[in-house]
């Protein structure tokens, strides 16, 4: 009993291995090695050291970003302040700087002339045809409003009287390129738990601006964004457009956390439309509400042309990890034996003494369809194979012949 | 000397290639090649064609987003612009659409009924109860406000009075259907360096509708989005609701560049709360403020229904690149292999001459426990060797037999 | 000529499997089946149990955050309510509840003098340094403004006058702490179509509050998210600071649909900056405006205090998928072979009988460079394999001494 159980376990404890066939070639030896050690490079230089494949990675990056803006500007004769020029006001990564604004003062709900030039008019026929534009300022009632001494006139409209006139002239806030930009960003890599600030506790921030001696300071002159991304500052101003700020965070946890900084870089973000002939810039139109001395509301509508800067952090860490590293050390030693599918190909046909090599690498074995009729017994199956042996050993492509 | 490094460096310029047995058997014969056949068509057409594994992707995409909305509406007897119904009124990736407004006129910062039937009171403990109430338009002081010939009353709040009358019948602002929103969207694949616009140049964009058509026009319908995400226009204005706008970037980078356009498509996303009682659509309060000729200040309370749009841009880009190509193929062709796992299990255990393939295939060494003390020398050690050849080459299973 | 092609269909159809040699030792054999029941754990707990391998995952989730905030607080002799303290009032996922507010009533554009310390002065002179300094109240004009019996005076600035008076001591707003957030989150992953809500449809939302008891109630007590977050609720409310929301999701979509559900965690997000001296909290400038009767226009300035709340949602849904299934299960077999990298180690070096071993794995095959010249014919070539076999069976290394 306790023979069979021991039978049982030597036959479970058993070690399978290839057999190998050894070739000693110069040819097929420097293509070996050569390969092997082209994967070794592979693997060393580009999987652990260049990937970091022995690092475990977080990218799913948990950021808050807070901004301030300061400088003043004039526009319009009067001086502009923070909490005139910036929307939304709440210091988000994403605001305006309004830079031309085209101010329609004192409206009121009624009926007026269009001002648009499209909607030049002699009879009410003209107008007609326009109702329901999504064009005008205001619902078009159909009616041609003229002078009394003009044959052309405006359609009326319905809706905030007087009309916005897009084609004032208006001046831009030029100073705005001596704006500060002040951004504050906190991130968090929550697979690793850790967290960082994009200036460290000690910077003085009061003084600081961000150039290349000072790379951490957080305080950016608008202009200096604006020179990276070769922006015209004068048509930026006119038009607006729309600048995007990408924190970047290479964080090696491996290495000192105090070198886990941000990177800053800035862009131009609606470049693809820049060629267009109409929709260039940025705008956007906003009104404030007042009311009269007897309650009846009125307002100003505001057409402001703005900067927008979007802050984009994007980040990425690594830490080293036992599960990825033996995943690769794993890869990279299987992988080491990839070089013999090129090497086999060399040598079983292109070397001098492939047929050679094949015999050695093959052994063949047939079905032998009659055999079991012919040899019931194990013993005769035995005797049969060593019979074969004998043949089988001269190799896969030498039998293929005999066939 | 010459000779030793000599052997040496044929010492280590060998290659080492696993022996095979190969077997002549239509049925394993067959088996294997479907296997391969089966591998290999995974890998061209799954991996390679349709996942493209052969290129580098990029998914980190670069987004920006400009919208802006035209139409006119009338609500509460007033036409309605841009100004008025749209907010924030920037013109970001998310805006609200305001459809439905219950103004409350007037408020200033007193004491007055509450107005929601919640707050009936027939004396003062009635409402003391609801001290510290959030449900209430103002504070709750614990006073119950009754007319002198009504026997019940509403409990007295703090705040700005007089409070928010929720019942109060409204009209919708069913134009909304007819706006169009407009949406100006930039993209980068960082990893390429690739901008895109989501329309071209020379798109005459004064006049464009997006329709099958014309898929590239940037200019929306509200009607056509809410028709395709099977919305009652109606119930939407009554209630508010949120409406997804997805922009997907699919860019394979090998292809011309002008082939990486956007695909638009629209869902209602507060989809999973429609059949809830109460929280269902869309809405928020915001005030308007104004000030008295002496000074005080008052406001006018708007609870906005709104139509929520969120414009969310995702995006993939593919290029060729030698890295994910080079590993792929070998990974083909080592899974080409992977066939044996299967196919051994056939011949091993299957087939009528498994014996005889099990011999050929597995050659049998013991750990001989006497054998260093019995043939201490090299010479012995090799005709052991020999000896056991005879034997070991008769295969694995036979050899476990006679344990 | 069917001979010819059942032949080639014969050679076509044929199974090439590696020959092994089984090793019958107890030491190599326990290492190997150690190794690969390690393997195998780690396959089936780690692979498959744990990461899930077995199945598709989406983490691109799609999300629709909606926020509401209930509750009234206190602020300079007035009651706030949600239109007042709330900014930006759209109930986005990022808000801001106002704790404190410093307010500079009727501000008129003019000039007048700067309050803020730095900006003392003895003459003009000490004030024509800081022109065009971005940290004043308004452009600095190059004036000292001193009362006439004053020696000392401020430097005077043209803008919005008068200036913000920063060291005034404003109360904050701590019934902040008794508010409660109402978080409606839908979110949809797009592989599986999959949409979900962050509360049941059956649940009673009007007087539920989310604690451990109660995990899916979307409503939120300030009170108990800063607990969680070890914040001092005095402190926050009196320099602001940002709270993270986080909604996580992780769907085993092969399982019940309902067990789907979100996990709320809070954390500080500017915790970073917490040691910092200065910029600590957070708090943002924004202005009323308002006209006089003879159409000037004046603002109400407030600097506002303010703790921001930021709803992030992350999400990770898996389901069963054939193609992972059939990668995960292949890699699994073929990776219980590395096991022999390992094993041949031991068996070829450490073991008593490596040398036997050696000879048994390795059979050896030299470049021969006489051999086609003088044995041309295939027959001769046969029969020198046979004569190589006898001695290059005895093993790779016995080989090596006789070089």
């Amino acid at each position: 009993m306790s023979t069979a159980v021991l039978g049982c376990v030597t036959g479970f404890l058993t070690y399978e291995t290839p057999k190998s066939v050894v070739v000693k070639s110069w040819s097929v030896g420097i293509t070996n090695r050569v390969m092997q050690l082209v994967i070794i490079a592979y693997f060393v230089g580009y999987v652990f050291l260049y990937e970091k494949a022995y690092q475990q990675s977080d990218t799913a990056i948990e950021s808050s970003v807070i901004t301030k803006v300061k400088g003043f500007g004039r526009l319009n004769d009067r001086v502009m302040d923070v909490a005139d020029y910036i929307y939304p006001p709440q210091g988000s990564g994403m605001f305006c700087i309004i830079t031309r604004v085209i101010v329609t003062d004192n409206q009121f709900q009624g009926r007026c002339a269009e001002t648009e030039r499209g909607f030049t008019c002699e009879t009410d026929a003209n107008c007609t045809q326009y109702i329901g534009s999504v064009l005008s300022s205001g619902l078009i009632t159909g009616v041609c409003l003229k002078a009394s001494n003009e044959t052309t006139g405006r359609c009326e409209i319905e809706g905030w009287c007087p009309a916005e006139n897009d084609s004032v002239k208006m001046d831009t806030m030029e100073e705005f390129k001596s704006f500060t930009i002040f951004i504050k960003n906190s991130i968090r890599f929550p697979l690793f738990n850790v967290t960082r600030g994009n200036f460290p506790a000690t910077m003085n921030i009061k003084t600081c601006t961000n150039n290349e001696k000072d790379p951490l300071c957080p305080i950016f002159r608008v202009e200096d964004i604006l020179k990276e991304t070769k922006q015209n500052l004068t048509q930026l101003a006119m038009k607006g457009g729309e600048i995007g700020i990408n924190i970047a965070w290479q964080c090696n946890l491996d290495q000192n956390i105090e070198k886990c900084i941000p990177k800053y870089s800035f862009r131009r973000m609606d470049a693809p439309f820049e060629k267009n002939r109409i929709s260039k810039g940025y705008n956007f139109r906003y009104a404030k509400y007042y009311k009269t001395e007897n309650g009846t509301e009125f307002r100003t509508l505001h057409k402001a042309y703005a900067v927008r800067f979007d802050v984009m952090v994007t980040g990425k860490a690594g830490k080293f990890s036992l599960v990825p590293t033996v995943i690769n050390v794993v890869a990279a030693l299987t992988s080491i034996g990839m070089g013999t599918v090129l090497c086999d190909i060399i040598l079983l046909n292109c070397l001098k003494g492939a047929e050679q090599y094949k015999a050695k690498k093959f052994e063949e074995v047939t079905e032998d369809k009659k055999e079991p009729a012919v040899t019931p017994s194990p013993g005769s199956q035995r005797s049969f194979k060593a019979g074969m042996k004998s043949s089988g050993d001269s190799g896969a492509i030498s039998l293929y012949m005999s066939d």
